[in-house]
């Protein structure tokens, strides 16, 4: 049997007024375990963000057809036997949404969590990038194959000097960065400071925003011959969106996206000191939201009449990247990523049902099988950043939901 | 003829991606002019904010009849005559809601701002913490009689460690601080940083959060002589109303009156870097809904065949405070505030239609005139904390609003 990881509420996390000093929750401790317990829900709580409007149209009801998956079984990455219920404990999570069809099959919340609570999406926010990195890309105002510099000449002397944009949204840049998750020291804490994530430390002298910290990274090996998973090339299309729209990237996804599916709960971004928004990691939105959105990959970006997507962008995400470039680049990333890929900012399982999924670090995921036409999110407070135990397990538990689902 | 001020995006405020330096709003320059011009629009923006939700029930559409007092003419403070629409150029308007008889007449927006635009209320935050802190002695839940420090005994040593409660809604505590709007140094600069709505400055040694903060203040003079604006009593109630309740007061605010009466848009409070909230001045709102809590108020609590508010919670508010107290503290206020009185963090005006008040610096209004029936909701970015010009045209420009509209 699996425990139910303690919530924040029982963890006396940010209980009482103020919460006594070892219970609080503050943006210096939020990612030491158990704080994201709580932090996930409240990042807006802890930081800047701008608002993503779901604007004033009437809430898209997603048709119900309710059943409870928890007892679906399967086999776990390790050959364990675990159930659907095991899978969401192991990986703390605070929220299952489960469509099929297009209809809500299964909904469940943990840790406070409720259909309004916004949670932070982590890299999930990098999928959304992409896609509208693609929209853009399908409507002229962007062309993959330029160079980035085209866009931001700020960048000149960098490693993006002579990427092109598709190097930049397929994680295939040739950029000295190293993507551990340490938030205390190396490239991942300058990251999180400068973009607003993190409380700039007493005595800092390293970049304080995104402009300054994003020309700083220099040329490592070569574009577009590995993997190399590398959080900036995020935030240099996120600038590049910003560019050529002359909108903030939250804008950008009220108008395209939010405001277009009937979304229930506005969303919301985290922002730097001078207003370049986290596009790498800063989505914090409700469950049933994302959800929303899997589901217009699997309607090929239309909505209820409406082109909402070109339809050669959900190609695109659907048709994967490339995956010798991929083997090369996760060598170390264990046997259930082999024969995966990359590709604008979505990660492709090339599996028997081709799905395609979100992924952000502590349990976030927007997992899309066109096969079986089931859309999954889980949002979860994982207590570390990687989680290959729960990789292990949820990995095949989503697979499994969905041949369960199909029939 | 009076010019209507630059807008945010004329004066190139935050145009751009990001926008150029000198055209930056930042936490640590908003209230630098013409920056709150942007910044009162853009608060959650720039810092941690906690939602005040108005839930999932429907808008209460304020029924309409419009009628633009642009022309309607008056005499100012200093003799002249002036026009509402000089008002409102003169006063740096971004907003005017003005209701009669629970009808909109009149709704004009200004600088970028519309109705879904969330505004900083300064301190007419404070007259919904003290509508609550009476809602919540109604309920037997605070006693003003009580001592502050019978809620908050991290409080025995500072000012209000004789002070009731009722001494700190109603700013007649004895206490040693000087509410002069320098944000640089002095009491409102620590009451800034520490309410978490400045960042912390490098090197700085002083509170860093309102429990740090608000022991420190010491006692000066007698309690309950005399009217002392000090906002840090603001920050005591609020303390109070979430130990009582075991709630943080945009929770409050959000379950007793933004999803009670019908609000359009979700508001917010800033928020310190442990989770107190900034009571004193961190509400930001949509105009519309803070007309709808200016209704509620001349409906005697009453909403829709609900009591959202005891009817003696408004009629205390109604009734005003002491007279001979204010007048002993105002005496450098200047002839537009003679005869007026101030309780539970609400001005009343003592004036022919017993109007009240609530008040922020930079010009922001609830104005709500019992006799005439009429709430009027002005929000602004005046380039300074006081404003005196503006008010001078302000106060008897909405009294002339009120009797035109009663006719």
């Amino acid at each position: 049997m699996v425990q139910t990881p303690p919530t924040a509420a029982e963890l006396g996390l940010m209980q009482g007024y103020p919460a006594p000093p070892d219970k609080r929750v503050t943006q210096e401790n939020l990612l030491d375990p158990p704080n994201n317990r709580w932090a996930f829900q409240h990042m807006r709580e802890l930081m800047a963000t701008a608002e993503i409007s779901r604007g004033n149209g009437p809430v898209h009801a997603l048709p119900e057809r309710r059943r409870d998956l928890s007892d679906l079984s399967f086999t776990a990455g390790d050959g364990t036997r675990r159930t659907v219920a095991e899978m969401l404990a192991l990986s703390y999570a605070d929220s299952l949404v489960v469509l099929h069809n297009g209809e809500l099959i299964d909904e469940q919340y943990f840790n406070g969590m409720g259909p309004a609570s916004q949670h932070q999406m982590m890299s999930v926010t990098k999928s959304f990038v992409g896609t509208l990195a693609l929209q853009l890309a399908s409507e002229g105002l962007i062309d993959e194959d330029a160079l980035v510099i085209d866009y931001i000449p700020e960048l000149v002397g960098s490693a993006w000097q002579d990427a092109t944009v598709r190097h930049a949204i397929d994680m295939s840049t040739g950029i000295r960065f190293d993507e551990v998750y340490d938030f205390g020291e190396g490239d991942v804490a300058r990251y999180g400071i400068a973009s607003g994530f993190r409380p700039i430390p007493e005595g800092w002298s390293g970049p304080r925003n995104l402009e300054e910290l994003l020309p700083q990274f220099l040329k490592e090996g070569n574009h577009g011959e590995m993997f190399h998973y590398v959080t900036p090339n995020t935030e240099v299309a996120g600038w590049i969106i910003a560019r050529v729209t002359g909108k903030p990237v939250s804008q950008v996804i009220s108008e395209r996206i939010w405001s277009q599916l009937g979304m229930e709960r506005d969303a919301y971004m985290i922002r730097d000191r001078i207003g370049m928004e986290m596009a790498g990691a800063g989505l914090n939105a409700a469950a049933r939201d994302l959800a929303r959105f899997g589901q217009l990959l699997l309607q090929d970006g239309e909505w209820h009449g409406q082109q909402v997507l070109a339809p050669e962008v959900v190609a695109t995400i659907r048709g994967g990247g490339d995956r010798e470039a991929f083997a090369r680049g996760t060598t170390e990333y264990g046997p259930l990523w082999e024969g995966w890929s990359y590709r604008a900012f979505w990660w492709h399982t090339h599996n028997a049902h081709n799905a395609f999924t979100g992924i952000g670090i502590n349990g976030q995921w927007l997992y899309v099988d066109p096969t079986a036409q089931v859309v999954i999110v889980q949002q979860s407070s994982y207590p570390t950043a990687d989680q290959p135990d729960a990789d292990d397990v949820c990995i095949p538990g989503f697979h499994a939901i969905a041949k369960e689902l199909m029939g």
